[in-house]
């Protein structure tokens, strides 16, 4: 789907399939992520994944009845991960800036070290089963309650000047997910050194008086 | 490749084909943009894409050779209308701030209005041929070049300040292309409401003193 996803290696940073049991159907989440990256969800056969994890398709079907149930594990975990790192930075030390910049350094940060996961999650919504993407369309909610949690806290606190908070929350999480798009491991930018200016953009965004 | 790519009806507020021709020209590279946002780039073939524009493969291939040409054109068009509207709000009236805002105001707009063709130029860069991205690849330079340069007169003037110009320039870009992967007609914004709020918000990134 993408020069840099299909041609740039990933460096698993952090492992994001350990949740991912037993060892065959994480070789079939990694092999699927790639081939989406690759040559979109459409374009992928399961015959394609399981060759790519040296499977035969008879033993994908063991863990996986369909191609979209593995879009749906990938997009599971996907969002669990995005929601566990944005609630422990919600639920950290500090006022509401402090928390905002910890939320926003390690979100953009997951987002670059795994854009090729991300891609694929984020632009193959629309292949889910109307049953997964409802699923997934609660997570999402969940994830944009987080972030407007600590916005509120900061203006309930005279600590944001944030006329628009849902409109705020919006942008803010969409200049992080955005970084999947564009970040490449051939940039000028480590992930760190993104979620450093990224932070300091988003306190600027909600007026933060000691940004 | 997205629900609401697929789903929404997208209203031609501006005509963006308007350029392409002859007729059958344009009939092909609207089919192109529907079937690629719909299945992905690699999942559509020549055919479909002449069927959706009711001709044969062999009309189609009077006007484009490949399937990557079409693309080609679709990226092409994309780029040169985003680079047009950006270049005349810098060369617009008034201050930096007045027209970044403006700027801001005027891509949002685009990229919500038309957002399943942004998706196909955003997301199917990595389809096309070198020769092809290496062009495209020139006029993304340009379009950063317009917004770093309305940013670096506001620096100058003393109206903005900003530690990180390049890095700025890439986020707003980022904040504002992001806009055609969650804007959707029925959602409750918009396409000139999500340009407001995103004018008022890039003048805080850039920290404008009359913000």
């Amino acid at each position: 789907m993408n020069a840099e996803a299909s041609k740039a290696e990933q460096p698993e940073q952090t492992e994001e399939w350990a949740d991912v049991t037993p060892d065959a159907a994480r070789r079939l989440v990694r092999a699927a992520v790639h081939a989406f990256a690759e040559r979109g969800y459409h374009a992928t056969t399961t015959r394609d994944i399981a060759g790519r994890a040296g499977m035969s398709p008879a033993a994908l079907y063991i863990h996986y009845k369909t191609k979209e149930e593995l879009l749906f594990q990938i997009s599971g975990v996907g969002h669990r991960l995005a929601l566990d790192i944005l609630r422990s930075a919600a639920e950290g030390e500090g006022g509401a800036a402090r928390r905002l910049a910890a939320a926003v350094r390690s979100f953009v940060r997951w987002h670059a070290e795994h854009h090729t996961t991300a891609r694929v999650v984020q632009y193959e919504l629309g292949a889910l089963s109307e049953e997964h993407y409802t699923e997934i369309v609660a997570r999402r909610r969940e994830i944009d309650g987080v972030v407007r949690g600590i916005i509120e806290d900061g203006v309930r606190a005279g600590e944001f000047d944030v006329p628009d908070i849902p409109g705020t929350t919006l942008a803010v999480l969409s200049l992080c997910i955005d970084v999947a798009r564009w970040f490449t491991t051939e940039g000028r930018r480590t992930p760190d050194q993104v979620g450093e200016l990224y932070a300091d953009l988003v306190l600027r965004m909600v007026g933060a008086t000691d940004a």
